[in-house]
């Protein structure tokens, strides 16, 4: 595969924002993110610099919001529309890292039954049984 | 208009959650709730007592998530779906009534733009923007 | 505005199909489904002729399920997705037509809070309580 | 895993909606929801618990449609939705289970193409085409 | 109402990319970018800072796909979502400006039918229509 | 499994709409389209027909738009409701042999952060890496 739109010339690094965005996602999932953009490099590399530009380095740095109150939001959006279980799967991680307790997203998914129907809950509730099965049998997860 | 499903004497009604869920409601957003409930009471009568019972006696009187941010969750929800601006704006109302700021819901309808795309930001900004107004113009949301 | 398409010559218009589909929309719903045609003639006029020919002449028209059945199934679909109300309207009306009471209607309403969440139960009820108010007050729904 | 809400001292249990939701869960299709409330019985009890209350013992035990036109309706929504392939196939078993054809569930699914666009319909054809072919392998499907 | 998130102290203005975009949406739309940069204005004033910067500023500037491209990607994606009716009126019109004529938009917004389902592509058909009536009695979308 | 509306003689089969679909798909992608038709025969043969009459024989056969900007459409609709990753794929193959360069692909599910989010996004990224691997490693897509 040729890299289809490498030319990070034609893009005006800023590079506050890039430092910034880096920060924030390794700070929220070093290893989860790390994927991502890894597996972006090869078909889209100005992708992962926009991500870790405009969702990390400007959105989720505003104080306004913690980032609990974030991940919050980004669990519930996902498991409502239900089709990235993967991108759910990270930020169910990423809510664990940055504070939430499992029962508490287990609440956050199970009010989606209100919001979103009873089998956008179940399937997002399967999906926080993974991450949090992987994580108990997992020892890189303990945190010292 | 005929009252299609007035049978509540097949309904196992179940006062504790009626009761508990009544209370939250109330406590949410008075005003905006009577008015679901009493559209809702000629064309589908038990489903006023099942809103009253699963969503509020149910789910959001389950302590593991406080009213605040089982209001993020719902704000969240529904303006990422994009669908349902009228009910958007009713848990906008709520959420300001447990406790959220202006500025704490702004923040959670811009990072919509990240999970669910501009459009949906900006409809979303745009339904908090008239709640806002209104509540500013209108004497009865002031709290003492 | 030009009509942007009404190149019917290029379009192969299968009488067959053309006439079965006029005649099950007329069956189903003659005045809300003329007002659909005739605002789509000067804009896409091609248009109307597929909506005849596939959903009614091809779809709607095969044996396997009834037209009760059929309206059961748009119905919940349009009102599961939530974002074309006037459409759901239509289908209601049709619902209403071909034999659907209701009450029937209401219960599939109420059945997409387990399946599309209760926003989009509500808002689906609240079309419909519109569609049976309409009705009720309006003499030529009157059927001998 | 530490069990995340297990505290159902917290819940109120309501045995005749429960009871009748698991009676009503059972003769639809006992294996399938057996596998759910299982899986989500480590991870979220409780919601198992509102799984059977709400969706099976009010809205599906509520006479005013019968379980063939109920399993129509779950079958249209999820299929429409189209990110829950493992509860539509659950749907569409529980659908053979009350009395639909295989027929009439492919003709539900063709009028998706219409509804919800090809695609969508496509997709839920694959479903489909995944039970009927394990139950007509299976012996535990024949029914005496 | 208080401005909620006028601290633009704490954003890092990029003038090249806020420049970059601003020149964009003007290009393309300079009327209704104006009335939804105000609109934003006294919400959420970051948020019109981040509409230039990223979506136009970023996105719309690179040269691989040129704006008559753009256009067609953004009517056909909220046409299908169908839940923002104003923004996919703004990007008919913005489509008109850079290019593509009422036949071609007709042509996305018929493909729809099959992509997303007649009532998603009915409803985009009626945006359309408004939009060129609109233009074809204002003397200002004249162009010289 | 039955063959479950195998009944064609019901249906009225247009040779041209039929045969011009049939052309246009094998143009497009003999190969997944083959394949789809193939899965399709056992348990909804009827729907292949519509498959190649309505889409491809009315829809694509239309020339007021090319297949270049029709598979644009078809990806970016499909890359933002983000539920069919497998059709995803075959359209992102198609694009590629209708003249569309996977450096204009790429900048179509960019753009879709815009208007659906970062997730839809990078799933459809994921998906469009896939596809671009397997070509460059199979020789069959070698075109002379």
């Amino acid at each position: 595969m040729s890299k289809t739109n490498s030319s990070t010339a034609s893009l005006n690094i800023d590079e506050t924002r890039l430092n910034r965005g880096k920060q924030i996602l390794a700070h929220i999932d070093k290893k989860s993110s790390q994927k991502v953009i890894e597996a972006l490099a090869d078909v889209a590399p100005d992708f992962a610099t926009y991500l870790f530009e405009f969702p990390y380095g400007d959105i989720y740095s505003r104080p306004a919001l913690d980032l609990r109150g974030r991940e919050m939001v980004s669990i519930a959006v996902l498991a409502a529309t239900g089709s990235a279980t993967t991108l759910l799967k990270g930020h169910i991680e990423a809510g664990l890292n940055v504070g939430l307790s499992q029962e508490e997203i287990v609440e956050i998914l199970m009010q989606l039954a209100v919001l979103a129907g009873f089998p956008a809950a179940i399937n997002a509730l399967f999906a926080a049984k993974d991450v949090f099965t992987q994580r108990s049998t997992s020892p890189q997860h303990v945190r010292s």
